[in-house]
């Protein structure tokens, strides 16, 4: 079965072609600066691959493009649209009405589209993905997965803030977590390795950054909330303030309050302590001595270290913590500087596993430790393809 | 040596008169609703005690009034204010300025002005304070004692936000943490109690709610930050809420930023999830039955379950936990809710000890508990007192 994944983003899409059940990525690529003359373009098989740069006008030229490339008589991987049976579309916000994933009808694009208001930048995105691929993919069934989704387990006293009670019932105020295909792919993994339902925290460190409680295999607690910019030091994203600084920053230092909006997502975070936002540029700049590159990486380990404490006291206990994603697949620092002075967690790092490079699945702590520490490599797509498998097997 | 504490707020003076080294409370009392018609008088010693409502114009006739009663023929307990050795003065923020009790000359109180931005609600009633007690206590020695001062010791990864740099040199915009004298007070007898310097948790559970994570007698983490207003759950206040809230509250419900702000301080917390603020009314309701009342208790433990395991990760392991202030001193039932499911950190409540109501500092864990657990009563004024005395000797 042959399914189409689609990303879509404010001006770009990623896609794949993903054979099911085999898992064979038949095809993959992008397409970013939407509406601009210079739109990037990428096409990827196992035999060929393109970049181009030209102007694609909006989404649905941009859609219309990969179609005919499918379907082209020398580069293409299928005959007819009609092979495609499903598009599995990313949603990012579902809000309390998806804590699954779900066939696409009226009333689903409907709630998203209600759903706009908590997701200004990537809900209209995802359903004009969603619009366009019923045009260029018309005998396809569309299918939503969504990130929140994952995290729609947790119990109230996780979801809930200490206000008002007409903020959360009639302004759906609350947490809603993001990054839920990643924490609900490796969890499984993890689960699976570890041959045993468990209590886990998964630890998802790419440009941006969250950590789930794992109970059983659900969500029970998660460091993102109602928007994705609190939790963990992320690339530009501050992660977790005191709220009185927004205050005292419009109050008392005459900030608009959009400019303070714009300073902590995108001007915070690492790159607002370092001036860098790439991990590997602040790691290379500490180890020759600045101190601000240090104090930044030292920052982004204590407060990962602080959520394991943290998620550690709602688990009681841990069986295991789980590394993923770009920073937390391939920074041996990181993950070496999070696991250290946490003997009172029995986590117990074997240096020489740490340090090797893989793309598998693997265990990095010694025979001893009383606690796992795994890497778990993410794969959303696939993610999203499997939930979109078996929703249609099912 | 006789002392007169003072914890001046915008229309208040609390107040007492206190005997060192004896720690004797001579006298006590407040004015309160300064600026009014009717501003509420008391006054305490050991024989008399007075209750009064009367005009009380300003900072300066209440101190003058409270200096009358304590040099009157019949109710007094001084004969000149020439006695009163010192007045030690509660000053809400010392900024980065102050990490210890001092002496006030016009360079303190110039400091204590330049905070005015940081803390509007009390360091201007603190100098006022300061000012009036020159005038009513000329011959006395005034000492500030900054509640912000015991976390100065945080280092840089606990107190700096993940923000562009120039907010912090030029803003001063960092954690300060709050509390600091009561949390100083009950380290100090919880590690004379347990015998050796040691990694404690102190909770103050009052009207506001604080954790910090003490090392070796140090703050090495504190949950209120720039502004006493995040953190644990508390009466009013929020505690820690997801950033993204506030911009969600303006840009898309229109509420003004100000009305955030009040609704953030005075209308959430507990009194936002069930209408009540005191703990007891909560608790009593919640026997009853009533849901949002067990729900507001619940979220109230978990907060501070979650703290209690980042500090464990903080400090790798704790020796004692310690329970204070007005409901961390009385609430039997929010120390066994917070102790229950913390196997992982060897807490075991002893729940007979729990139940027994004592102003002794005293263990509440089981003799098998490989973690205190204590209830150190909490005594701001005192600990004023001795830091004032302290200085003057030394």
């Amino acid at each position: 079965m042959k399914i189409v994944i689609i990303n879509s983003g404010s001006s770009s899409i990623k896609y794949q072609l993903i054979d099911m059940p085999s898992k064979e990525v038949i095809c993959s690529g992008m397409i970013d600066r939407i509406g601009l003359e210079t739109s990037n373009f990428t096409y990827k098989t196992n035999k060929d691959s393109i970049e181009e740069i030209l102007p694609i006008a909006n989404h649905k030229i941009g859609l219309e493009k990969i179609s005919q490339l499918l379907l082209d008589e020398t580069i293409g991987v299928i005959k007819s649209t009609q092979e495609i049976e499903a598009v599995g579309h990313r949603v990012v916000h579902g809000g309390a009405s998806f804590s699954d994933t779900v066939m696409i009808d009226d009333e689903v694009k409907e709630k998203i589209k209600q759903l706009f208001e908590l997701a200004p930048l990537h809900n209209p995105a995802n359903l004009e993905g969603i619009i366009v691929a019923e045009e260029v993919f018309p005998s396809a069934k569309q299918v939503a997965v969504f990130d929140t989704a994952f995290h729609q387990t947790m119990p109230e006293v996780a979801y809930r803030y200490a206000i008002p009670n007409y903020l959360l019932t009639e302004n759906k105020i609350r947490a809603y977590g993001f990054h839920g295909t990643s924490h609900k792919y490796v969890s499984e993994k993890a689960i699976g390795f570890l041959k045993k339902s468990s209590k886990i925290i998964t630890i998802h460190l790419g440009n941006g950054c969250s950590i789930t409680a794992v109970k059983d295999g659900k969500s029970i607690d998660h460091s993102m909330g109602f928007g994705p910019m609190n939790g963990l030091v992320m690339g530009t994203r501050s992660g977790d303030i005191d709220q009185s600084v927004i205050f005292y920053m419009v109050n008392t230092l005459g900030y608009q309050l959009s400019e303070v909006n714009t300073v902590l997502q995108k001007q915070s975070g690492m790159l607002g302590l370092t001036g860098h936002s790439d991990l590997r540029d602040i790691q290379a700049n500490a180890e020759k001595g600045d101190v601000n590159c240090q104090l930044a990486l030292d920052m982004n380990v204590y407060r990962i270290k602080k959520y394991i404490g943290s998620y550690a006291a709602v688990l009681n206990g841990i069986d295991a913590i789980v590394f993923t994603a770009g920073i937390g697949e391939n920074s041996a620092y990181i993950r070496k500087s999070v696991c250290a002075d946490m003997q009172f967690l029995g986590l117990e790092l074997d240096e020489t596993k740490n340090d090797i490079r893989s793309s598998d699945i693997r265990e990095i702590n010694t025979p001893n430790s009383k606690t796992k520490i795994l890497v778990v490599p993410t794969n959303e797509e696939l993610e999203i393809a499997n939930q979109v498998y078996d929703l249609i097997l099912n």
